[in-house]
């Protein structure tokens, strides 16, 4: 599904190296890599001779750097972050990392995920007199880490601060003396490590480690601290692992199709999803087409397992950005499309399965079962690769709220009207685990299915709910 | 296979819009579907009400346009181009439609394609007073119009202007009374024609068509002007349509799949000659994959008649733009990567069909084998979808000259060994025709195959070389 | 007065230079002393290797040209113009130099003046088959030099060229061979010669030497045409010197005050009329104060001559661009300012002389006037360093037609009404010849005085009107 | 003296308003008019209907606001500050206002001045657990509110604050209540109090009360704290007030000539500064010109008591901008300048007078010097119309370290050999103050002569230093 379209984003994507001559190059080309996952801002900051150094704005990794400022950052360790952006998060002072200066040294922060306890956190930093210049979780971090017993060292103050989080946390910390990475203890966004050389990279997907060529080490652990330095990378704990909980969304929709999560390729599992829809469902069809770009395996796995052949019937616009006109109103009902064009030829007078990876409000599924029937499809068969949303996600997703999901409150048949499909299918929860090499069978599964089931692998804090979704939090 | 990386480029694609209130808004939604044709610069002229207006620049569509200037468009005709740009052709002054002014009115010309007798006209125009401001031999149309006997009207001279040219051209002209379209009497490049509610429009591509809403009406036939005013649609002929030689490239390569020609799709076409690849070619593997964009569609037709699975073994980073930071050569070394990325897990261990629309030079080639290799593909096969280029191309692709094709003086053992696959194999001519629905048996197969047979289907002059091929002219 | 504020602006400045390796880099910074003449479009077009290279675009000088396109200039031969645009000659196929190319050599012009003839020059050339791609007048010499009868040589052409403008004109052409320079008959636009190192420069005005170090020669003579090129520099004539007619506006508002036009310094001239203004004008008042910029030089002279002391009475601010948000209505209402601010304590309480170069519509004027009262001046004595605009310029100046003008059909009296002075006061127009260096006793006093008299130093024809203004041709 | 050309900074000019419906238009309109008091960051706070919003960028206030960005701000109160950056200070997070996040409310700051405690301040703050993101003094004074007293109301806080800071401070804050605006016992930094119809404004120059129709009301007193809210404005103290120290280099060169300090307009004082200078000075000469433009009043005053003309004998280019392209080495010794040029005639054969406002480590002089003899001066005498420069400023001004003052260790000889003048002359110390109508007499006259006499109106603390002049410190 076109990520334009619907109200389902990550928050960020962040990376990290240390030990390479030219890390914020190298940065530049890995968050490149990590652009779907945010492209509202981007930033770096190295550690260069005379401290942190840090440029970040708003836009495009490509908007963001040039040859001028990429060049300013020398040094050899940097971190960096891609970033979704809503819209209580607007404004530079939250584009990350973020840096804290400080008469003993700085600290930069990149986050991926979201803290459930970041306003209870807040309430109590600011009782002691914290001051905070973001409306960022992140920020909570930096604090605490501060505040933790002045007769720690660095480390200890850090797997302190880090056992008091709650949520969803992927971390890349960066002082004067090296990186320290953190994996919340359910594991639930992804968290890479990996060499380049004599170098340690760490990344939210492992395609960014295939653009610079870096070699994939493994992941990193629920609950773990990676501590790397000029001495190497050390491993540390600051809580016991809990139920592993890897957000399901990843493999459905956020993660690139060359990026491996757990060992497991996400093309891969995708197209194992789709292979799985086809024994669940039944359909007679001539094509079978996905809609560009994150349901394209989906959909050659369930045209080999069907039989039914596999065809470009929705066409995405390469150039449409953000800074495209869009068409008014007037045109719109005149005709005008964008983004997505139906292919006549594929379509006319057949009967067509179109895959989807997911459908949030139905909206978009609507919108384009209307463009495949105007072109002449004889019959639309709806099949979706994961099953249907029904709760939102409190660990960094920006689903909509569960009112405005389609799911809620309505029967498959009721779905089936809205989209104006001729049928309608899902892929069960268990075929989906399945299909991404999880044992169903298990309760720790390893996945999280919040967002399927409403059942959460964390508590839940009266803070947690995004600003939009404040009547509906539990 | 991907265009930035390689010698193959079409000269542009052209619009024209008559009798439509948002007549520049339309123009601009169609050049975006057909910016794939030319990035380097985009024009519309519109007809308002105190004569034609143009807003062209350099750079993509959306670069060009924004809503102010977009909005200073206003009329109820308009025609516009997208760009591509060889050395030679830079400079602002070269951005179409062209715009000549005149005490009696103005004339407004776009244009695809070659003039293989432009330098001869230009010398003989000169000689007669005429003085040139572009490089372009699209100002040639406008001297020889303004040059015809006096005694006969507009349409009468544009007829007898037209007959004089030789080579490719697909026009477009706007005067304050209309449009004028005109295809030269091969038919060398795509044209044609659709209806928006009572407005005609034309394009290169009919993927205009879909995003505008449009209907597909027809091609413009070989040899035909068509005047199109408020009196709606009259055909005329300025030359007895010659042998039909539309340009195979555009099957190839050029063309977005959800475009037809002639009443084919593009699609339906690369998939047929991968399924006729599959036919001509017996290879035991265990995957096939594509290049994007381009070569998808025939990669899916090789699987599907080979029985060997689709996947995507090749990533194609879609951030990647113009002002995007290239990696340093000692980068380049350190294994960065940009554009393109192989999943490894879909390539490791396995015999690979890598399935490319074509080759030119094979320098690209030869790097994706290299970086499928690394990434632990134990055969690759390479498969190409069109037959071996062995002649340069005087109607208006820029192609590389013939010293630099790879098929030049090479035996197809050479090839393989050059570009380092296990093994490789092209598409038959006779095949390819087959399977884009042209008749093999025919001479007049319809199709140009110059570019694969030397044979061209005009005569060819002595101007006709692109500068840095002066040397190979016959 | 403010240029901004007012409907009186130059056409635009030239500059060329021949023989010097940084011909580009020194052309970029002579057009940059120009800026004044013109903000709209700059363009410089270079002698390289290959024949002739153009940069051009709308905008100011250093948003026209960065180092990557000026360092794409190379070659020893330049020449360059910035432009003024009035409604009917925007887009930027009329930012000059214009280029034409032919298989011959190419023509690159840039000119400052207005041609008077040239509508019907245009109208018989197209009858000849010319066809124009610019609405500019320049345009024309370039079709007359190309229709010169072939057996003359390229100089000849030139000069046959010219003799059948009419009007006011300063040229500066490049051919691969060199430069050509000319100066209209009656020298109404002023154009200078000069030396840096052995290259040979040419200006529309000396300050553009000073820039970049070259030592002033002389001005070119009304009627010659020099040829500059490797050899060095001849001078030849192409018509009879007429009555020298320099215009009056230079000297009032256009050039900057550290050009000298005949060997006369602007600053001086204007600061002669200021004390010439104050012989001729008897106030007591207690602060002299002039409208910045260009009436500082006036009010200075004034100050001098009267005794009454000189202030700076109003402040320009420097920083209001092209992209600064204007103030709405409301807030204009509210009292909020741009460009110019009182300075209260120099003007409460105090009889202010007022010094402006010139009045045109007198909406500015009532403006400034209406500040200073608010600031508390007591008196406001409005004096003008020229005499009252009452006819329209066809030589090039943008001047509001003549019902606009507020001389226009008001007695003195009412013009100070209108303007809310307590008195008005124009400088004689023997007192400005006077201070100018002229001899008012003579007919052929050097100046046109055309726009104080309505009397033309040459004949007017049917299309030299400007196009709002063509009720009022005489 | 060109701003540009030397080591002499400001370091910003702050704004505020409260109860105005278009607060934050006028806020810009307002910072426009303090441009000339920071040029490379801007940013302006508003109190809209759910907090503070922020626009905060790098660059002149019109590239940092568009009519986008500027419309997003609404709100009845806002701040603003222009910002001109020292090394240390680059960077987004550094420009102001700083915004301060709470869960109770928040807190804007903008800041004209340096505090010479920052750095003991931050330490002991740390040790506390505070923790700065930037490298600003500012952020001190957000976090010693924050840690005030619990028991202490937000006012009481602020006071308390505030009389902990030791330096130099022109501070405005906002909250959702309202501003509060303080300024350092000395009333080192200029800072001023308005009225638009019923709203409240603070500006650090009246100027900016001009520009947006404020009517100025007075200054605001050493030590004391305005709060401004809904209710109307309230005078507190938070220190007793100290000797009164208004910074000299105010009136010297950075206020401009249209603004006011405690009831004296700079203009006014810089021309008595120029005729007492005529009186402590006599020189034979023929022309008296100014450095453009600081310096023109003090000229304009040297003439009118000397009797000698003034004169245009330097323009400055008012074109030249930050992204002009600076003239090669090469072509510098060519001759090329930028900036400013001699006008020829005015000083060829003259004896001249050049006024400049003041000379820091006297590079520009020397050049400008060079320029005149070039153009033909015959005798250039400079005389300046401040003190000699020969101690560092702690309290705001960028000021290059006495080491590299031209008179540090030189004779009046020597520094006069240094430029290469005929004569040297600087106003004395007395003359100074009472041309600004401060009385010399008095050890308490009013303003801060520590740049000129190496005696500071406050105690020097360690960390005042800026860093390059470490070693200096006493």
């Amino acid at each position: 599904m076109l990520a334009e379209l619907r109200g389902l984003n990550e928050e960020c994507g962040v990376f990290g190296i240390w030990g390479h001559e030219d890390a914020a190059q190298i940065s530049y080309y890995a968050l490149h890599a990590l652009q779907h996952r945010g492209q509202e801002g981007a930033g770096i900051v190295v550690k260069g001779d005379d401290g942190l150094h840090a440029v970040k704005g708003e836009g495009l990794v490509n908007e963001v750097f040039s040859g001028d400022n990429l060049n300013t950052l020398k040094g050899h360790g940097a971190i960096g972050q891609v970033r979704y952006t809503t819209e209580q998060g607007r404004g530079i002072e939250n584009v990350q990392p973020l840096v804290f200066r400080s008469t003993t040294g700085s600290l930069a922060i990149a986050h991926n995920g979201n803290l459930i306890n970041a306003r209870d956190l807040k309430e109590h930093l600011e009782r002691q007199g914290s001051i905070f210049q973001t409306t960022s979780d992140t920020e909570v971090l930096a604090h605490l880490i501060k505040r933790s017993s002045g007769s720690l060292n660095q480390r200890d103050k850090v797997k302190k601060a880090l056992s008091i989080l709650k949520g969803a946390f992927a971390f890349v910390l960066m002082t004067d003396e090296g990186l320290m990475v953190a994996q919340d203890p359910n594991g639930l966004r992804p968290l890479s490590i990996g060499k380049i050389g004599d170098a340690w990279v760490v990344a939210s997907e492992t395609c960014a480690f295939d653009i610079i060529g870096a070699e994939h080490v493994r992941s990193v652990e629920p609950g773990e601290l990676l501590i790397i330095n000029d001495k190497g990378l050390t491993s540390e704990r600051f809580a016991a692992p809990a139920e592993r909980a890897m957000c399901s969304m990843e493999y459905v929709y956020f993660s690139r199709p060359d990026s491996d999560i757990d060992g497991i390729n996400i093309h891969a599992a995708r197209k194992r999803c789709g292979k799985q829809l086809a024994r669940e469902v039944q359909i007679s069809a001539d094509v079978v087409t996905g809609v560009p770009d994150s349901s394209i395996s989906a959909a050659i796995g369930f045209s080999e397992q069907s039989g039914i052949p596999y065809e470009l019937g929705l066409i995405k616009n390469r150039y449409v950005g953000r800074t495209f006109i869009q068409p008014s109103q007037a045109l719109r009902e005149k005709g005008v499309k964008m983004k997505l064009s139906p292919v006549h030829q594929v379509v006319h007078g057949k009967r067509v399965v179109m895959v989807d990876d997911s459908i949030v409000r139905g909206t978009t599924s609507k919108r384009i079962v209307a463009m495949l029937r105007e072109a002449g499809a004889k019959e639309i068969h709806v099949v979706i690769a994961s099953p249907p949303l029904i709760a939102p996600c409190y660990y960094g997703v920006d689903i909509s709220s569960d009112s405005e999901l389609i799911a809620t409150g309505r029967s498959l048949e009721q779905m089936r009207d809205e989209i104006g499909a001729d049928s309608l299918h899902f892929l069960s929860i268990d075929g989906m685990l399945e299909a991404n090499g999880r044992s169903p069978e298990m309760k720790n599964c390893g996945q999280c299915l919040a967002c399927f089931t409403g059942e959460y692998p964390t508590e839940i804090y009266s803070d947690t709910a995004m600003p939009h979704e404040k009547e509906i939090v539990r």
